[in-house]
């Protein structure tokens, strides 16, 4: 396929380039011309903007920062509508709200463009290993076309529903995995500030109820204080506020996934934003007395 | 083993009757004669109180409901200690603070009982099938003694460190699995509260890092509304306080687990206290127009 790709940062890059191995023809675009370089060592074709990435594609996939950036790349002066055929699919895999994707969605629909909302779970690791968890919203025939793409980068993927839906699954995934990060670091400062062995505790645990991937991995790097990202505190942070102001829009309480949030918050208030979301167990710590 | 028996609820009676299939002899003694029955019917020995228990006994074993409990049938009148030989174990199940664990281990010392703490995760049903997840506090060499009886009951066996360190673990392990079922009853309600299947939503977070037991079992429960206990929000409620009042008296931040705490009062304070904790995901409906 033709394959329009933007947003070639820490999760993008992997994932263009494991588009061309499964023989994809890529056109990119970056605002920071040296963003290309590794995509265009590969083959790629280098445009001079997102409409003209869209000009040649039959899919134009973004990965972005936030929802202003996926709105402007999208609908903006020389964005992808301006440039796309008739039909074009875009798939945006950015994580951001949904109910902006929704908006975003509707206003590429008078343009000709169907959007595909497919944001991702399983951070760089995933990205370069293609087994990034998939979370599609959007038209089921635009989900099955684009499927070949989505098999190329990850391993679990999923057609939630309709526009949106797949950012209400990513929001869903962020509550279950923020507030796993917290609780498994509150759980492992109990067991040192007890006098307990907190990898001791980790490890029975693993073996009942409280099982989790969060448990195990996130939980493995607390007990070897391995803070290196990973998935960065200050990226989770963002995440966590999407979630707030949809639960927020819908007037939904959400204790634990708030309590998570406001760790979050005080982790990139603390100097902590640039590290994994594992570095929660430092918060804890400093708050009690121990190795911070 | 000659094997004493205290205890025989939901959790209890099972455990009894898995030492017996061992080919281990059993002496009981309950507070009301008919808890006794199931286990007289099975060939064990009725006695007459803790003590007499205690008498004919290599190791008693007492799971029952909070620490006053404990603390009376281990050292009240006609409590374990008054009928106990000198280098009688005592193994306490329940699940108990473990400042309380330690105080009763250091009295029980001096009166030549050797105290283990081995608090169980599994439910009743890791109860009935010998699957309980078992931490242990106490004495090396006692534990290795008791080994037998808790490879009878139980599948993952942990000596975690000296005495209160089994509690210590299983309010770890309280802490994980109730901010766990928390989060998943948020996020699940999240979905249908967007318009977005939660079961769709249940399944795509399996195959990342959101998987856990809890979100697989759980919250399988949850999207198919089957809320009978298992394990009595009563119960969950009971273990956050105990998890909470030691934070108190450690002077540590559990933001989490305070949120899951107040959730599992608003559980019993709106008569959910004696269904399943899964029944949280009610709450939240009750909360936000939902199907409650």
């Amino acid at each position: 396929m033709n394959v329009g790709f933007i947003g070639l940062g820490l999760m993008g890059r992997p994932m263009a380039l494991n588009l061309m191995r499964a023989g994809h023809s890529l056109r990119v675009w970056a605002r920071r011309a040296e963003s290309m370089q590794p995509l265009l060592d590969a083959g790629a074709l280098a445009c001079s903007s997102a409409a003209d990435v869209a000009r040649g594609a039959d899919v134009v996939i973004t990965i972005v920062g936030d929802a202003p950036d996926v709105e402007r790349v999208a609908l903006g002066p020389e964005g992808i509508a301006d440039g796309a055929r008739e039909g074009l699919i875009h798939i945006d895999m950015s994580t951001i709200s949904p109910e902006v994707t929704e908006g975003i969605a509707a206003r590429l629909r008078e343009r000709g463009v169907t959007m595909l909302d497919a944001p991702v779970s399983g951070g760089e690791p995933g990205a370069i290993n293609a087994t990034l968890t998939i979370m599609v919203g959007g038209d089921a025939s635009a989900f099955e076309c684009a499927k070949p793409l989505f098999e190329a980068m990850g391993k679990a993927i999923s057609h939630i529903g309709g526009n949106g839906a797949g950012q209400v699954a990513k929001a869903c995934n962020q509550i279950v995995t923020g507030v796993g990060v917290a609780s498994v670091a509150e759980a492992l400062n109990f067991a040192r500030a007890s006098g307990v062995d907190a990898g001791a505790v980790r490890e029975v645990l693993m073996g009942g109820f409280a099982a989790s991937r969060i448990l195990d991995a996130h939980g493995g790097r607390m007990v070897k204080r391995e803070f290196r990202p990973g998935f960065k505190s200050w990226m989770h942070q963002k995440d966590m506020r999407i979630v707030l102001d949809e639960a927020h829009r819908m007037g939904l309480q959400l204790p634990t996934a708030a309590a998570a949030a406001q760790l979050f918050n005080a982790m990139v208030g603390s100097g902590l934003g640039e590290e994994d979301s594992v570095a929660m167990l430092k918060l804890f710590e400093r708050m009690s007395g121990g190795e911070g």
